[in-house]
């Protein structure tokens, strides 16, 4: 009993007992198995002492219930203003059928992204619905599916831009015009790859032979919406390419960019019915044409045919991040934004084109109001074409901008302080006569103006069709029929079921995914995300706003300053990636500030994953790659051989820890050593992490920096491709060179520039993480990583006597994942995507396939998978081994098999005219308990050939339905 | 557009043109298939003019976010006090995991009554859990799934008692220590059919030969335990039962009823993780022994096979509501509490019988200290055997009870005020080591005297294990698999998700049940339910506690008046059954008043619901039949006849409107006015108000009392059986006699005594309809009456040429609703069940069955659903048709064809063994669209006579599993 004598006043609605999935008695069965009788015997074993750090202190486990009502008091110190500040971020509102159905359903948040296309149609029809909105509204034929904000798409188009000129031109101009936060990362992005940024008036723009690019923003950051046709000619004229930054309700009534010629046109889909979370997450989108597909950063999920030559969508242009083209990578994109890509897309679907504009004009109008209420109070707007910004000149009303921010304060709303003689205001879905009445009694309060007018009464004379010809859009938008059948909530609700539907998520069943930790998103850790305290907040507040979560982000980050052992910790990279590159750009500064410019090689073992070299190249760095050893461990003499040979240039060193093969190397504090003797830098990947948690630390093992991916080891949600959180901690003589923001002080003193849009980028899910450090504790968080290696284990010992496990530390166990071997089948023409894609006909997601070894696959099962469903997966490879047994005794051939026939959709199993080689039941009951509870794919085995021959990346012609 | 020129500062998330579901240009092409260019036309014809009433005035509409947002300010006037008041209500904490997953999702809360039982496995098992639940913890053998409170279900078994006597005992014992609320309700039961109700204290029960049964609470309402094992043994002896109300919590703990001998146990399971709720909703149930199986009332989930000979489960013992005995019935109950039985019984899932000993222990170890303190400040408990309440006699401080409340309120918390000298105070699974130092402190202020103890202090010495061993539980409990497999989140999630996924709901498909009214449960309507503010509040606070529920009540009864036509409401009735039941009281009490006792005769049609004269009998009336002619309309020649003949001591008369036939009756004032001048009052069954809204009203058309469910026309869902609200509408007369309440004020100045056991019934659940209400606006309810009414008028337009509808209006309309008969094909063995399970087949639940005439189908569509669901209902209805013209032709027999072999399953669709005489994709995919989007009953056609015979209402014994 949990209930003991003097002690019973204490909640009882514990968590770690709930996060975990095996009971305790299972555990001892388990332990039992692998030879031990208590989980410190394994765990001596799996975690070799040497690696061990003593220290870990994170305190008490609270209840669920105490967690959540503690952080509700918390939060509640954010001051919720009405906000007019804009600058890249909009109020919306999230239609509650979305937020219901879509943002709070687990059918949605946890799944994986769609790398296993058969058992995700549902969200990549969505996807595909995101990519025809952004190409229908910038008037481009491509767009991708997603980026993780404005700003980073910015940076990725200028390296687009960059590349599109074979690297040879080296100046990207930036108009000063564009949102800081855009400029300051496009800095990053473009300095980072040895670039020139010059930032100067649009107006001023040379385009000389040196320049790939440019970047215009349209509206522009103050509002005014400017004509770019000229300039786009002029650029094109000299060999270059125009990006556009844009907005999208916008150009609901704006000419797209691709009309007036626009290479490419980025942007953020957030007010697009995503909450403005004090900055994230939200989906960032790049569109571009036709001729420039194939040089599309991130996803871009395509069309194409399934073994039954049906319809079938999945992701075109890549497969997995895992193999992204390593250090000929142009992006390191990976987690992205698809769940926020998704509501984006659903808001279009519900609101349709004509609903979009009415919320556009609704926007435009309450601004026109808005402006001429300022008039009348002599603050003027500086610009008159304009879409939902105006800009005032405060200078001649003898006051500062910020006697007017706090005189707005006072009346219930904020401003945009943009320097000491301007102000901004941006007009949203939200804002009504009460917000800008609000406005208009600050001003009048500050410039002693009499208001004898109210926004009411401006109405009637503001016309929200009045924008100059030249700007207005004519073509139409969003005419397939997604976009015009579900406007009503029961027709939304249905739809958005019915591809809920079509996806294996965590509600099913496991998704051991070796690499991404895909364990419990605990509803109490969920539950704060939809807070209004949470998610109302806009980024660019002043810090006196956001006390709720300046708490949370101190706590979080001492949290996770204890995870590392490590000094401090920036928020600001929005995943695992981000935060490779935001460290990498820490100790290239390190090394610049002592002088050591030329350091830039970067030592990266075979075995890592993509994301490593493609950061390694972003931040200008040349890779080396070390060899690994037979046992998947890094090769110590090679890497020594090459630390010593670039001793002169190292840069840093990144290893994946455990490592990507699931091992703990017991090398590790060699060849940090190795490494730091030869005046490199250790970046230590933290994907793994899940493994070290309480028992090593990255700070302790000598790592200088690392990245924690939230949404691995402290359960964010993989929202089916992202959100994600990738902040970074870094040893004392890193921080002062982590990341820096122009619009609130972040990072060191000497901080290097930003790597997101906002300060503390995707801030409104961090609640995730520090519930779950919050209801889990101390104990708590080390039980989950011995159950975690336990469970991985556990599934090792009872498979190896039916596959090969591929790579064990040195005392015989594995980590928290590991590799099964499928190369042996190749022989008999049996594969790794046969095993993978079977496995869906017995309701499970495949593992992780050919990485980090081609040819086999990565087990992860989590500590929050329970017995029940480690034996299931158990049994069903046991189950599948055989099938391949038939196979090699030459039954049957691969070809006609069960294992090449797999998935097997409902329609293909009950076809009258069935004509393969194996029985019906056999293709979709191989275990009996899939007659009582079976999931089904939706589309058989996707034909990549034919996808990768015939790209179609936006919803098909309406043709298609008829 | 929505955005005109001096009008874009309002909101645009309007609600409306989201319930509805034809597109206003879909509505035009609907108007014209019917010969109409505007919906007046139609509604000229479908609405005759002779029973419109002009007046309706709602408001106007506000929009998604601003309804919201005004609610939440309403809503935060509640105090919520920590509660101490117990009485029949305790806190509890419900698991986030149930939250999220069962109760917020609308997988689970828009379903029906599993009536259909193929597509409704899900929900089955778990109410099978339920009954397991309440059966194991009672320790009686059978148990119900569900009613509506615990004293509901006290009365429901009085009248049980009354009916084992065979009616000839009129005489039922109460213990003066029951609940006031449940004494209130058994004596308005009791009296109701006309037996006697004596309460005293159970010691000086006497049973002679008149009492057919007794009432024990146990614990008491004053908390203490008391054996009741003498006392039953005596009641045995004299040939009377013996029921126990009892709290399934202390069951963990103490003896269960039927170790001592209870013939039945009722209750609440709302601890049991269902909030407080201000009163509701909740499930009450009723355990008993085997022998009185089928005297139970309510539902009963049994087991038994399907099609297959797999198991397969379905509501035992009633088939549906609609044929309840009719004037033999001994219960009217109908909607229930089938969502709450559900997370009921996920909670015990979810914590498994250790768990639930565990909270057991807790809230019993909480009262121990508080008790030890209490008696430290001079305030010993009256009684030292309890479980979770003590009683003090303030007595002999020279204080009220009133001050004492006063001074716990000060601190924080509230009490119960018992009388003047006795306050009661009870623990529960949130009452914690602060919440008991809250209460010290306040008693130590009235008393004065010194606190200098606390709560941690006392704990050491109190042991939750220390009740009597006379008392105390030694058999075990919740053995079965379910209550021990899914302790962790993640099962628990797939658990439900599991469940979920074979039952179809909304989500899924429309469910076109006539007369339930199945529409939108819109996100917007649900979210308050759940808010802390409008879910937290105990039903006994003081009123002014509660200043947000006053508001709310306060304007909602206001618009049911407007809507009804009526001069008051009341909220008390849970469902429309009780409203009826309340309504018949009010009727009874008004003529007793005018000294009319010996008016006792209720005139009902042949076509009213099965509810009505079930209600009738239950207020101790006769029932008389009135015919209805060939065209479904009362036969108004007959009412005069019976009216007149039965003119001395007409009481009632009960009709439905518009008819259950779907028809708009014109004589329906002049059937009133017979009514009327033959001395009767006239009981409107406001089960068709959605055809009503905003065009007439019951008032207007004469009635004296009507009910509305809420759970129809005002969008609460259905929640897979309940719950519900049947608040009724009075006319001025009638209102004196509202039903009352022991411990609120309710009701009119002659208030008839209680109907549910809180003052308000499921109050938490009135927001929904109030948020309908505000965001539809007066415009927006009288549209949604029309496009109710077009929906059904198109659908019976476009299968009139297949089917024969039965019934219309003399224009030739009908009104929301309408039958379709399928007896002509009886002749070649078609049935209407071969149809309704063949839809299945189609992804739809089938109509309303032979209700109200046996061998039809009856179609509401209502007005949410969009025109390509009705499109697609009335494809697959002529689709059936021309299946049913294959056997009518002599292709196949019935009994060998498509119809007779539906539901089909696919592992039956895909067996190898398949044999029937069509092939299979005829079987699984009569359309297209199926191939993509296929809803699966996971069982075949329910065996109901196996199921008869086998009668088996618990889950079934380990080793079925094995
Ligand atoms: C080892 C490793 N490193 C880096 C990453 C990239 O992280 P993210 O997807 O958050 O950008 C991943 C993602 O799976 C990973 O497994
Ligand atoms: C005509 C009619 N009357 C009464 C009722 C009983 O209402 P409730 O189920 O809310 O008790 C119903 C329920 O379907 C009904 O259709
Ligand atoms: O692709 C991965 O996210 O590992």
């Amino acid at each position: 009993s949990a209930v003991k004598k003097g002690d019973f006043l204490k909640p009882l609605d514990t968590f770690a007992r709930r996060h975990i999935g095996p009971r305790p008695e299972e555990q001892l069965k388990m332990l039992k198995t692998l030879g031990f009788t208590n989980i410190q015997q394994l765990m001596e074993k799996a975690v070799p002492l040497s690696i061990r750090s003593n220290k870990f202190e994170i305190g008490e486990a609270w209840s669920e219930s105490e967690a959540l009502e503690e952080f509700k008091k918390i939060m509640s110190k954010n001051k919720l203003l009405k906000s007019f500040i804009g600058c890249g971020y909009y109020d919306t509102k999230v239609p509650y059928v979305i937020l219901r159905n879509l943002i709070e359903n687990p059918g949605w948040y946890t799944p994986y992204t769609p790398y296993q296309a058969e058992i995700a149609q549902g969200r990549l029809e969505m996807l595909l619905n995101f990519q025809t909105m952004v190409s229908d509204l910038c008037g481009l034929p491509v767009a991708n599916a997603s980026l993780l904000d404005e700003a980073t798409a910015a940076g990725e188009a200028a390296t687009m831009m960059f590349n599109l000129a074979n690297k040879k031109k080296k100046v990207f101009l930036v108009s000063d015009d564009c949102h800081p936060q855009t400029i300051a990362v496009v800095k990053t992005r473009v300095e980072g790859i040895g670039m020139t940024l010059k930032v100067l008036p649009s107006k001023d723009f040379v385009i000389d032979e040196d320049v790939c690019g440019v970047l215009v923003q349209y509206p522009t950051t103050y509002g005014n919406v400017e004509d770019y046709s000229e300039l786009t000619k002029r650029v094109h004229d000299a060999g270059a390419y125009v990006v556009v930054a844009s907005d999208l309700l916008a150009l609901t009534l704006l000419k797209p960019p691709g009309e007036f010629g626009a290479d490419v046109v980025v942007g953020t889909a957030q007010r697009f019915g995503v909450p403005l979370g004090f900055g994230g997450p939200h989906a960032g989108f790049l569109a571009t044409q036709e001729q420039h597909k194939r040089k599309i950063p991130g996803r871009l999920i395509g069309v194409s045919i399934d073994s039954r030559g049906k319809r079938a969508l999945r992701m075109a242009m890549q497969t997995r991040e895992q193999h992204i083209r390593r250090d000929r990578a142009t992006s390191n994109i990976c987690t992205a934004q698809a769940l926020l890509a998704n509501v984006s897309a659903s808001y279009a679907i519900y609101h349709g084109p004509q609903g979009l504009k009415d919320i556009a004009l609704k926007t435009h109008g309450a601004a026109k109001v808005l402006a001429a209420g300022l008039k009348k109070l002599g603050c003027a707007p500086v610009y008159s074409t304009f879409f939902d910004t105006i800009v005032v000149d405060v200078k001649k009303t003898r006051k500062t901008s910020q006697e007017f921010f706090d005189a707005c304060v006072a009346e219930g709303v904020t401003i945009r302080v943009i320097n000491e003689d301007l102000v901004g205001l941006s007009t949203d879905e939200r804002t009504d006569a009460e917000h800008v009445d609000a406005v208009f009694r600050a001003f009048s309060n500050v410039t002693s103006k009499k208001l004898d007018f109210s926004a009411k009464s401006l109405e009637a004379a503001a016309d929200p069709n009045s924008l100059p010809s030249a700007f207005k859009r004519t073509s139409s938008f969003l005419t397939h029929p997604i976009f015009n059948a579900h406007h009503s909530e029961t027709e939304m609700m249905r739809y958005l079921f019915s591809l809920q539907s079509k996806d294996l998520s965590l509600q099913t069943a496991m998704i051991p995914l070796g690499s991404c930790t895909m364990k419990l998103n605990a509803a109490a850790e969920m539950i704060p995300v939809t807070w209004p305290e949470v998610n109302g907040l806009h980024p660019f507040v002043p810090p006196s706003h956001s006390e709720g979560y300046n708490q949370m982000l101190e706590w979080l980050g001492k949290d996770l300053a204890e995870v590392t052992g490590f000094h401090e910790i920036s928020f600001q990279p929005n995943s695992g990636s981000q935060g490779e590159y935001a460290g990498l750009w820490a100790i290239r500064a390190y090394h610049e500030d002592r002088g050591d410019h030329h350091r830039n090689i970067c030592l990266i073992p075979t075995s890592a994953h993509g994301t490593n070299p493609a950061s390694a190249v972003m931040v200008g760095m040349k890779v080396v790659v070390v060899k690994c050893d037979s046992q998947g461990n890094i090769d110590l003499s090679d890497l020594k051989l090459q630390a010593e040979k670039h001793k002169d240039n190292l840069a840093a060193f990144m290893i994946t820890y455990p490592s990507t093969h699931g091992v703990f190397e017991e090398t590790v504090r060699e060849a940090v050593q190795i490494v730091h003797e030869n005046g490199g830098q250790v970046y230590m990947d933290g994907a793994n992490l899940n493994a070290q948690v309480g028992f090593c630390s990255p700070g302790d093992l000598g790592a200088d920096v690392c990245h924690l991916n939230l949404h691995k080891t402290f359960c964010i949600p993989h929202g089916g491709g992202g959100p994600g959180m990738g902040p970074i901690g870094v040893a004392k003589h890193l921080a002062p060179f982590l990341p820096g923001h122009p619009l609130r002080k972040t990072g060191g003193e000497k901080a290097t520039s930003s790597v997101s849009a906002a300060p503390f980028s995707s801030a409104s899910i961090l609640p995730i993480s520090w519930m779950y450090i919050r209801m889990m504790g101390t104990e708590g968080l080390k039980q989950a990583t011995e159950v975690a290696i336990l469970n991985a284990n556990y599934m090792a010992k009872r498979l190896e006597k039916h596959y090969n496990v591929l790579y064990r530390g040195s005392s015989g166990f594995v980590a928290h994942e590991f590799i099964i071997d499928l190369r042996p089948f190749k022989e008999f023409d049996v594969t790794e995507e046969d095993v993978a894609k079977r496995l869906m006909d017995y309701n499970f997601h495949g593992p992780t396939m050919s990485w980090p070894v081609a040819g086999t696959l990565m087990i992860e099962p989590t500590e929050s998978e329970p017995l029940f469903e480690l034996d299931r997966l158990c049994d069903a490879l046991i189950n599948i081994r055989e099938e391949i047994a038939e196979v090699e005794k030459g039954l049957i051939k691969a070809e006609d098999s069960v294992l090449r026939g797999a998935p097997h959709t409902a329609d293909m199993v009950l076809s009258d005219s069935w004509n393969k080689k194996y029985p019906r039941e056999k293709a979709a009951y191989p275990q009996p308990y899939l007659c009582e509870n079976k999931f089904w794919p939706t589309v058989g085995r996707i034909d990549n050939v034919y996808g990768d021959r015939n790209v179609v990346c936006t919803c098909p012609p309406i043709t298609d339905y008829q």
